[in-house]
């Protein structure tokens, strides 16, 4: 009996939080609602989204944009000029994955920082910041994640984000927050509200396609003054759209139903961390703070051939470093997926490959 | 009896054919369209309408984008190299109408030509051609857009777009279609079909939220390397979206049923244009070419006064220059909407002031 | 005899007047200039040129740079943000012979309005300045080239700068003066002086090898913290050098010794205007207000036969156009030399051609 | 008795290498140097050293610009393209000392690496190339300094540079040299020549004015296809300058007669780094290898304090990072200067403090 049968049947995909796809309630609610012409700034419900988000964070404004790596490059545009620095982690999105944006669209200079699981100091940010001849390049904003992506879904306590945003009101530095997960933050840290962030940050992306489960969006938010300036920025890089609205209803939606729950992701891959601690085939499981297990293989293992082993048995995970395989739960994945995907790892066992590749392709 | 009471029951959109709202049956092709997540590459609704789109043009491959202005900017950037001069006419949307995005996301100059509504010739091009030195710009790229928008919906002949497209071949320079109402041009022009242009241009840009009626998007036809290049290009913009497929179905739709009917709209058009002839208030309307109608008023009626009081009627128009109102027609306005329309014009006197600015509001 | 003989002892450069070489006396002051290193602040040459050149336009501060080409772009650049809209000439130096430096550089869109020579209007200006709408590029600056290089000497009047002055300050937009031949305007206009322009413009570029003959250097002049952005911009662009001073020295001597006697190349130009109009071969001679010449040629000469014609008679001339050479009067060119270029040009008969290419090559 | 008194007759300028003055020779070969406008391409004297320099490194062409920083940002623009990621020390001068002008002139990103005082290893360079997906910026260059700046003057192995080359060929990568200092490094390791150089890197720039005494210049190295693209580079970035001549006679004095020379300065270097060695108020000194001596001084000395304090006593000392002094030797400071210097350094006692500030300004 090959293993085909069972990926036939389910499949689990725990590559990214990025795969939700809407459900019922929220297609109704995009459907159904009322649109306009955003760039003419008529979509009732991209405007009642974009005031509702601002509100939540304590924001006077804020933009609605089709993805976090927009709204993030938009950020560091409107904080920076050409020639600027911009300190971040050394695993930081903007950084890693957003294709070298932050210099091709600004013009300005990375600097980042070897970080402790993606998170980085206020002493680290401090001794970073460059004097002000004229040789250097002018730091000008601090970005952080929260949680991090290749961090491995770890938060920043309320402490080191205060220390920090200290810091950069001190020396004059722009503080810019990657919430791409940031409700997956909030929820696991209990130390911090949206209003606190809001008071922390200057501006903030807010991803509405990742946890909270939107086809599309993102949000960023900050002063009324800075969102005109990031509107303008928007439109000449393209994302101005016109019925905005069928997406924007999504994110109305998902912020009225899917942040609670986001607990429950995180309670998951701590089960998934559990079952995999101890596994065979496993050196070691990164602690499990949020929605994000990161795995270290024991060598020779490599992501690719376990990425592909586990797919044939019906499992998707992805990689983000080398040596390491990345699950991350979110809510297309209830606690039967869970249980199911615990019994697949406990069971796997490298050895035992499929070796034909026609039942392997037939599954994906 | 204030005009107002008209406004109250019916309004009539002309600003522009991108304020079109879908029809039921395309929501409901959005929302039972098959997704998954295009950032992966694995949104099947994504996939089949680049290929679509692509076969129709007679193109390797396409790029499906959040707006018109994107694809536009990707070409623009993936022909060009920082310090490259880009000629269009001197009422291109993409140098008008951008926010200025060609120097800002490409560093490339515009060599803008003085244009017939909107259109240049082989002619002004070749004499527009920087020589090889190098204190001048390095000239790479010939944008046209067709159908004109400021030029008032005008289109290129077949000849003229063969004799452009024969020049940018004999003086190696890249000739991309800015081709956010191409659609009207070939119903209109019916001297090219889609496959003609494929072969007449090397890249295009397709609007799908002008004419065609859906609520986002358009796409970026080229070689299978340019599309690769562009795709790259379009994730450090941020034009990468999650669950794309929910939008690209509208453009599926529309491709199968929203072309045929754009001779309609050239229709009305027309009949708008006749309507507005020897009005008044109408200093002169330009020839109605597809579904644009440009009308320059009487002075000293000003835009601002005139949309203002049409508004008050019932009736929205535009204005994109000094003098002048522009109706477009579209979808969402069939033929008794016109025929309203041509009333609410024809009876319209200047003087004939709603002084109530309450009544007004209320009915916007 | 062949016309070689001829120019195997006599050749008068008439190119352009940046071919200047250093006399006696200013090489002198080059080699006994106290010199430091610019780069740590420390050549006192480089520091007084920047102060007596500030000075002298009532400016606060100056920075000495490379090129003309380089201080127009760091104005361009600390003046503006990507994206935003430089209002200059169709013949601007800036838009058509720095490489499309504005956009490769500060990502900077240029507006180009037609010229009267060279010369734009305050209200021509006016009607350019963009509306605040996002869809449009930022208007932000104003740059007058005067006298002008391809306008062919042309300056602008008194009342037309305070003109354009005026509209700028209305609309916040900064004024730029590209002052490659600045002295030349100001010796033949007799209205305004350095001190006047330096109320006039915001900021202004000094070119020192043009008319006033030095070997290398532009000065950008401003206000103390437009300076200081300058200089930022100048190291980035690698424009800082380090014992500056020994050009520095010449720029010193130059602005002594060499502005004065400007009309005497005026009145030289006018000679060679004189002399060339009637004859033959031309078909007309721009009015002579400085130091330019533009000889539009009688078709079907060319401008590349005509250069190599009078170069084989010892005459060197340029062309910015087609149809049309250009003849450049400076301090290398003595009025003997004037003299024989006149009866050089005059008793040029175009028939007249010298077909042995060797003879030619040994002339150059 | 004050200190001062011995200022006053003798100041040893050990701050860099760049503050060297022209000896007679030197000055008297630039102003006699046969000269012309470079723009036209007129320059004698800077094309004949051009091609000695190219030749020297086994390169088709050269290009002559006013500084290292300038010959590094056209290098680093003419290899990439916006978006792409070029590959550094963290030490690097490109990346800490150009004013962020990687991303502001070119939009890229730098990538940079730790490094062993300055130098990095193939192996970090093979881990750091991106892979090829979208998100990623395209890693597109590798920049190595020979010898270090940052670094205190290291310099790499023949091997290393190989391993590294070999490397970038069959990756891909275009591999330039900072060779700010290559006649040092050359010098010191006797492990490789120009030629080996030229055929290690793709490009290089060789700065003139730092070891080797000129005033002002650089010149990058390549291919001539290369070499024509940079031409255009330096032309938009303000550049290109006319009568360079004077200058780049310079150049070729040096390349002649101020290579061999440097041993005697790495000697000196070594002899100051032998005299601070086990002072008291020095915690550690790097093993010197060139020109270049870092001193980490014992806490809690500073090194603003040490600067102010050995320059009333006449010695000029620079500091490029928190808790260290540098000092650099060449060709102004021959052996009494440093034999006078070592004993100001060994006779410096911190306590000793001068207060009169008016003294110590008149020394300065």
């Amino acid at each position: 009996m090959a293993p085909a049968t069972i990926a036939t049947t389910i499949i689990v995909d725990l590559r990214s939080d990025t795969v939700t796809r809407p459900c019922a309630d929220m297609l109704y609610a995009m459907v159904t609602a009322p649109v306009g012409d955003d760039v003419w700034g008529d979509d009732p419900t991209v405007n009642q989204l974009e005031s509702e988000a601002a509100a939540m964070f304590g924001k006077e404004a804020g933009l609605f944009c089709p993805s976090g790596t927009m709204t993030n490059q938009i950020a560091i545009k409107c904080h920076t000029s050409p020639g600027d620095e911009c300190i971040c982690s050394d695993s930081a999105h903007i950084f890693l994955y957003e294709g070298g944006g932050m210099a091709s669209n600004s013009g300005v200079q990375a600097r980042v920082l070897p970080s402790d699981r993606g998170l980085i100091s206020a002493k680290q940010i401090a001794a970073a910041i460059n004097s002000c001849g004229i040789v250097y390049a002018r730091t000008r904003l601090v970005c952080l994640e929260n949680t991090t992506n290749k961090g491995g879904g770890t938060y920043y306590s309320a402490s080191t984000l205060r220390e920090i945003s200290a810091l950069c009101k001190a020396r004059g530095l722009a503080l810019h927050l990657d919430g791409a997960r940031i409700f997956n933050a909030i929820e696991a840290s209990k130390e911090y509200t949206p209003l606190d962030l809001g008071q922390i940050f200057d501006t903030i992306s807010v991803c509405l396609s990742k946890g909270l489960g939107c086809p599309v969006g993102s949000l960023l938010l900050g002063s009324r003054d800075f969102i005109d300036r990031a509107r303008r920025a928007r439109k000449a890089m393209g994302g101005g759209i016109h019925q905005a609205g069928f997406i924007a209803a999504a994110g109305l939606f998902a912020l009225k139903h899917n942040i609670k729950r986001l607990s429950e992701d995180h309670e998951r891959a701590q089960q998934l961390g559990n079952a995999l601690s101890g596994l065979s085939w496993v050196e070691k499981v990164e602690p499990v703070e949020t929605n994000i297990v990161i795995v270290t293989l024991r060598p020779p293992l490599e992501p690719t051939f376990m990425q592909e082993q586990l797919k044939r048995r019906g499992l998707l995970v992805s990689s983000l470093a080398a040596g390491t395989i990345r699950l991350v739960t979110h809510l297309d994945v209830g606690q039967d997926a869970i249980d199911w995907a615990c019994r697949v790892l406990k069971d796997f066992v490298p050895e035992d490959d499929v070796k034909d590749e026609a039942v392997s392709t037939a599954i994906y």
